[in-house]
């Protein structure tokens, strides 16, 4: 009789066997509106019973790979940094191990760790960002590290200009969207252009950051700020679907489901079957 | 002063003096996933006094025609054989009376009971099958009968090759895609090619069988399974509505409402809305 | 120290310094199927916490004009006459100050007492209608006065043929729509024409009342009586963003938020957003 | 084929056969606070699938007797004073035909239309009243007829000093208990003294009125207006079983059911299990 | 790095180092009313988060002791038979591997698997039974084995007259309760007497299954069929402490908890704090 | 027409006339378990429309007295040390105003920053704590300041041993009991021996922190870590009525309401509720 174990749906490899790694940072103390990004990945390990390990978009099954759920890492409730700094090691651990990681949030500055890592690998890195938000304030509440203002972060603390390209963006200050003119590519409302970006990064390591929030709240209410007038699925999953064709991804996230707001369970449902998306094209790579 | 009845909007027709007959069959035992689809056929009938009689897309309405409700049909818990049976028994019944019967789930199993009476007294039947699940394993969890199966016994226990015709199909295993290619018709993801299907069965008896799932869970978040990338709420009415110049339509059922998933009440409605339309389209056959 | 004061984001203006009032009008009492409306105004308040001042639609932002909440103004519950009278004297005062008056609703029902108010200063007043029902009945349950009867009465008592313009409609009874066709201009299911209808008022002073169930009930799940089959918020905003080159907009209302309905708080979300594009839209005239 | 028929558990009997009847009045729009008790009458026929039909405390069955469930009267929206005329109408009926009624509410305004024909029949009956509010005030929010004043009126239009006896109030506007010093029986927080009022009444026809918030809102929090320190269930059934005794009781009404609030069904399930105890009192009379 | 691992709070042991064993059997096919115990195991680990490690009712530690959790065991959802049979086996071999076995529910029929484990290695063992309801029916809706039979099942297939203790009785069929009086002890509403027959059943085996239905609902709403009149959670916490000194106790099984129907997550705390207790008392036997 | 105002029930006084002063303090990042203490005060705000304004406990009305309410405190979010700053300071600026404050939370952790501004007036000051949870941790996750550790740090950093009168404790790890005992005083599981307590502090400056996880989850479920066992509302409410008598109270704060957790509103009823009855003591000292 073996002790029990709760992964994502057919990820069961030991870590040391599997080619994907995927984990999950419960970062949910900088949220200003609505919290409970905590509770996203037992939340999807749990209710992923209800996904098929087939993809019948891209004719693969995760039964037919090796992947290892590492779980939740411990994150000191209340302390942005030292949880940054943990989520960081994570990340260059996977890395320094020629994995592939794939971090399920968790409250989008996680992302800022996760970046890091994969950065310091990959200098010449390119970050891919779907979002409602801008995330581009230089302060927020007079904090730097928010999750209002993790990319403006990752832009000046390591990536600089030209290297981010958002996609989906909504809302947002004035001077975000200002400051975005001159240091990112932004496509606001949808994921046009994003053929062209694809072409543009094909040649660079690419990292892929994902708030869910880009969908419409239609889809997926389950987040701490819902935005209306986002993407639907179909655009979305067409968009991800553009990314197996893109051979140098380096990395996924996948942030900001929030469970509780959704009663219904359509918001975990709609994150588990985006994971077994990414985990199929991160097989790819 | 007479005792209460709860029907569905304006179907408080007798048996004799109805052309069109629904009832609920609360059949909810082989869900593997979430269940609660037993609850759906009451919560409709309570519900739809927030429907109006009148449909604006066919300019007909409940109050001009005559409709019996028969309620909730007994089944006994935890039994999905004897079930089968006492549903099978109940269409067989209606139609020998010719009448029209409509089915309100409970679990897509269900239909499994339903078909084989409209099969047995229309050889030549075809169906025509919505949904977001293939429904086509041999065996799922080492049992014939399940939610996960039906359609596939309805092939191999009467029906045959190249009567079924799925539309919506979005989740399934390898080898139900795989064993549909030669089997079946499937239209994956959307109603496209429904018209030239209707066109090719338009001399046939037909069944239209649908898993309210087919919906994109936005509009429909109350069922077990909700599997992102649906149809809209209007591609689905657009659908329905061909089904008014199918001439040999010989019973509907709308399965799967799984009414406390969706507190907000809309998948309700949204079940109320369409079995409003399907009656008024069963009145013109 | 200032003693506590919760208004919408960002309209903290004093009355007289304010170009645009908006207030809460918790009318909710001849709702006939789903009560709740009463809820609204609070909770836009509340959670407008979770909204941007700025919106990257209009490039403007709600920092940079003063604006006046007036709050929820006393209704005595359960008479709706009174009532009535009560919101009309409301927005007669605000029009008597040069105030642009905006509305939140309650039921439909309270746009009786703001729009005869508003027509009282603007003989040639047009109504631009949002809305999934007609509201167009004689009577309704016997009563005169209802969220079902509102715009019929608002025809006969003073605007009269030819001067309300009705969009999105796809809920009534026969009698209704029939009625309709020789008294208001209806366009049905969506807001195609309104261009058209733009162009026919903008040389009148026009009104425009949205019930937010005008929504297809993926996005908008908080209300009465959802009816699938909507707008989706794209088209919405699409329709909203044209009054920002309409000249003579006079007053707005938004009706038919009941937030208790949708748990996740989109819904009152989407009340949130489309408040600041009027408000925004507002202090344009 | 019979058509469909929700009944509350066993009351399947004709009117003319049965010695009780039941019916729910769905009245509901006095509310102040929260609404929603129009939807108890049928949330309570479809839960009480849940609720033996065996009573252990009364060792009888409802199966052993012939009750008729009448199901929901029709009334019309928005207007209190018409619908407590129906209301009392059908009680006037039920007592002229020497039936026992009770009513399930609805609003607590619901009982002066029950009570008053009660009296009619019996002009020296006394009232035995279980809630945690007063329900005193003469006007409220200046309305004669509100869920606040009912008993205030049930004393002055026609019952008078002495008559009413009420058990658990624990909120009130001063006035309303110093009023009550004079005028009625006011037994404050719990049923103490029931036994002795039961003494004092029972050579007097007696109709008891449940406000069901007069439990504690831990065992019943689907009402408009949650009070806590309300007594507990196994208080509430040792006073209702005192009535088996109370050989003069000639009508029930149960009343302020909300059942949205309560999304464990637990309100609903404590409503059932108190109306089968009602009904098989009943029974004895 | 490890892969994940989510059990109950601190029962993180491997199982041939564990005393004591846990495992969930989600067995949820028979249930005639509200389903969904199937999701109880899961919740209560990942919930589990929330909970001390430490008791201060017992002053002691689950961190001092070594627990295996075994995680969810694979039922075959709908064939209630096989279900029985896989928990019967997982019991054998637990207890013939000399460690205390703790069942997790999942409905009550899956005790019957449990118990004739138990009673295969105990032929002279007593059963104490915590329970709102009676579980004595011969036959329930045509079945022999279902949630409302079990216990009655327990007794003809092997235990006999007078060696099953119930506590908590409050709903049954008039049938059950007579049967009862000559087959088994039982204590109608509350926990009275279980001093009397812990005395009584000292120096026999003892297993304790607990329907955690046998709390008031206003404590544990969360379950399939909440039955007023309960005890309260210390009425409950006493009975349970009592176990310390029962010395021969062999199995423990705590059933019926359905967690979607209590959103605010107090149900499964309650079944979290009930197991910790539960699990320390094992290791002291 | 004046702007906007929602407050507590009757608290419209100014600032400046006022004798008791109330605010809340939005505080919640360090909470390790379920989050959303943060919106708290604005639905106890908005719910107190519910309640009565007269208590017939103390048979006193807030109409007859001046209270102000200050609304939010404005809190950097996720900068506990920050915001504790900000909540002593505002303290601070009422004591010195000669004024009583009473303060909202929250998260427990925010009593830190008040009672040490409290204290700095009252250098003799006992501290009187209601709670199911020690809060006596030294560090939590590695960090001083949490809602698991600020009763340690008030003794530690300025209050000292044998000021501090813990009651209701049922829950905390072996150390808190163990340091416990020789530090404050604490009575686990209920209100036993306030009486003796009182007798003790009554000649000094008392400060009242009460955790509303101190009442049992049956009635008070919307809190982060419901704790099962808890005291009933009445058994609080005779405790907080024992205040009556305590002339030098100097300080009130009702903490831990989690609102988004109670779906029936019952939690932040039970709040408004013991709110009003702090003001009226208050308003006595």
């Amino acid at each position: 009789m073996k002790k029990n174990n709760i992964t994502f749906q057919s990820c069961e490899a030991n870590y040391n066997e599997s080619q994907v790694v995927i984990f999950s940072a419960p970062l949910d103390c900088t949220t200003s509106f609505r919290p409970g990004t905590r509770f996203a990945g037992n939340a999807i390990r749990v209710d992923s019973a209800g996904v098929e390990w087939y993809s019948c978009y891209q004719d693969k099954s995760l039964k037919d790979y090796k992947t290892c759920d590492l779980g939740e890492i411990y994150l000191p409730v209340g302390d942005a940094i030292k949880s940054l700094d943990l989520i960081y090691k994570t990340v260059k651990t996977i890395l320094n191990d020629n994995k592939f990681p794939i971090m399920i949030g968790g409250e989008h500055l996680a992302s800022y760790g996760s970046i890091k890592a994969v950065y310091e690998k990959y200098p010449l890195l390119r970050v891919i960002h779907f979002d409602a938000h801008t995330d581009l304030r230089e302060k927020f509440l007079g904090m730097k590290f928010s999750h209002a203002t993790f990319l403006r972060h990752v832009h000046n603390d390591f990536l600089g200009d030209d290297k981010i390209f958002s996609f989906g963006i909504r809302s947002g200050d004035k001077e975000e969207f200002e400051w975005a003119k001159t240091h990112i590519f932004m496509n606001k409302f949808n994921l046009d252009h994003l053929d062209e970006v694809i072409e543009k990064v094909k040649d660079y390591p690419v990292y892929v950051t994902i708030d869910l929030d880009v969908l419409d709240p239609s889809i997926f209410p389950g987040t701490g700020t819902p935005e209306a007038g986002g993407i639907t699925f179909k655009e979305f999953l067409d968009g991800i679907l553009k990314f197996v064709s893109l051979n140098n991804i380096v990395g996924f996230d996948m942030m900001e489901l929030s469970p509780s707001y959704d009663p219904s369970g359509v918001s975990t449902a709609v994150a588990c079957k985006t994971l077994r998306e990414l985990i199929l094209i991160a097989h790819n790579k």
